[in-house]
């Protein structure tokens, strides 16, 4: 699967015609896997990577993110971050790009005696499911991280727990697809009939509600860029994930001099940026990290991600619309599940024969009683 | 002085040339009223309003800026609020524009015990000086302004402490000189042999240290701009001026939805927008007003006042350098102190006389044993 596609940006792909909506990190990893299956691939986007993708902080987190009573989605998660170490490699090759991939591992931190309780609370769930989690007590954490705050009361390091960069994601993942044969058309699709020949994916984001009628919702976002003052490296290697006074930050450095700072988690659909979300996480950043006080203030952003009623992602056929299959709803895991995402999406494609893996996440779950009766989600 | 002046763009002025160095509120206030006399003005500046200017909250506050030992600067300050309220109508008039001039006055509050002390003992020097302060109970303070959060413990009213917005303030001077007869040129002058004939007014805020060997030093002010999230007007008239748990901080409000949010004083020359700034200022605003939680985070930035060692202006004649006039070092006093500036620096080129009230900002005061070293200021 891996060899044999075309380096060039001139396609010599012979194969089926296929159709992806959408491109984000997901729409361009199934673009450029068909691409290198043979498939005759394009891709609409007017606007590659603006969306969800954009704005993500790019933790490869199953374990920070495994919560209570998502099972079979921390099962997806921990596969596809099993994917990572060579899905980076790859496309690292392919692209010739640097996607900022670092691989120190995560520290999960608490401030107060209650902050750890509440951490605790959830570091002892992941390590029933088998997760790699490693308790620290203070003087272990800040021997790690020396420029957590004194204050920290207790943490854990969850080393599998790694990043990337997403807008570096984007900007390869482009390039590889590209290479591999696809073509990106800067237009939207309004809506699926206007797709002419062969099968679509629909890799929309949040927008997938409107051409789907699956119950895709959009889930604000807020996030903070900083940097450091004199362009260096962070002086802190791990993500750190932590809470501080009940409010829940993570704190992602990057080697180019970037920290990103989020994100809150809001039922809304505007963009806006608010004094109140800014106050917080950066309350909550420079009681963790105190050095953080004398960074500079980038940027302040708000996306939009595509939620769905169980957390879990939309993978697969949609049901009465032959040809059409979604992979969406990724809402905060977008980033880790790409490479499993992709690799479904494009064995599917291929073979006919959906992955065991997929039932859990198959659009019907969703749309039996909704598109019987004519109503789809808004 | 006011009339006959032309009222179109291509100037019938006869006079002598003027040059002026800088387009921010200062330097474009020189050339509308020197224009508006008849002279040939040039206005140099490759972006017009784009230093200090654009920065600007635009607080007319002589009082509230009155701090102690500063008495002739307040005397100065006091002079030139007095002349806002004609040379706004006439502005607004000579401009057609909308200068977003408001004139409910200054609350002056402080939110606790502590805070209310540190400004009662500015307030006492502020009524020694004749100025209007009127002390009011927290009760009285919420009938005014109901959106006060209750631990504000207690404040006062300058009555005569106005608004107006520096951005619009920009555009419509800009827009009064043209039409008076005064000629943008959008390149600047490097030195000031390079203007080749007439006076010349260097109102290039702390570059005037470069063109002068003045003692004209950047300090760095960030500050926030907040929007109303429905786009309405704020829900608070007064301009605020508080102090909350030592930090000090301002809101002014803007019948457009916008709420200012400033300003750091550093001794710095970078431009760089911190974390800490953006933290403190909007933990302050948060608790004076708790409903700016919720309005949107439109803008950081961070600009460059001009600063002298008395931290009064340098107005008047360059030692050593035959026609050429400074009006610059205004430090955070710029547009509250536009209206006097102008005026005093048209008479000055008008009559060859100048005003006493010049006399304690004479740039001779910094550069007696300066110009006579040869070592400008760095």
């Amino acid at each position: 699967m891996l060899s044999g596609g075309p380096s060039s940006t001139e396609s010599v792909n012979r194969g089926p015609f296929l159709t992806v909506v959408g491109a984000g990190v997901v729409g361009l990893a199934v673009a450029w896997r068909c691409a290198q299956r043979g498939m005759r691939v394009t891709v609409h986007d007017p606007a590659p990577g603006s969306g969800a993708s954009g704005v993500a902080a790019g933790m490869l987190a199953p374990v920070a993110e495994a919560y209570f009573g998502e099972r079979e989605l921390t099962a997806l998660l921990v596969g596809s971050a099993a994917r990572w170490p060579g899905f980076a490699a790859e496309l690292t090759e392919a692209s010739g790009l640097d996607l900022g991939y670092r691989t120190e591992g995560t520290l999960m931190v608490g401030l107060t005696g209650d902050d750890v309780a509440e951490a605790r609370r959830l570091w002892a769930y992941q390590q029933e499911l088998g997760l790699a989690i490693t308790p620290l007590r203070p003087t272990e954490l800040r021997e790690r991280e020396p420029l957590l705050a004194p204050r920290v009361r207790g943490g854990a390091w969850a080393p599998g727990d790694h990043q990337v960069d997403p807008r570096r994601l984007v900007a390869a993942l482009r390039v590889a697809a590209e290479r591999a044969g696809a073509v990106l058309v800067p237009e939207p699709v309004e809506q699926l009939s206007d797709v002419a020949e062969g099968p679509v994916v629909v890799a929309a984001g949040w927008a997938t509600a409107d051409l789907t009628g699956l119950p895709v919702r959009p889930v604000k976002g807020q996030l903070l860029r900083l940097r450091t003052p004199d362009g260096g490296v962070p002086g802190f290697r791990h993500v750190v994930r932590g809470y501080a006074d009940g409010q829940q930050v993570y704190l992602v450095p990057r080697v180019d001099g970037e920290v990103v700072v989020g994100a809150t988690v809001e039922e809304r659909s505007d963009r806006q940026v608010t004094v109140d979300a800014v106050l917080r996480l950066l309350r909550a950043a420079v009681e963790l990290v105190p050095e953080l006080a004398e960074y500079e203030l980038v940027e302040t952003a708000a996306g939009l991600r595509p939620g769905t009623p169980d957390n879990a992602p939309v993978l697969g056929p949609l049901p009465g619309r032959p040809g059409v299959l979604v992979a969406a709803g990724h809402h905060r895991h977008g980033i880790v599940l790409t490479p499993l995402t992709a690799d479904l999406i494009a064995d599917l494609i291929s073979t006919g024969v959906p992955d065991p893996q997929l039932a859990a996440f198959a659009p019907d779950r969703f749309t039996t009683t909704r598109i019987a009766e004519g109503q789809p989600w808004s």
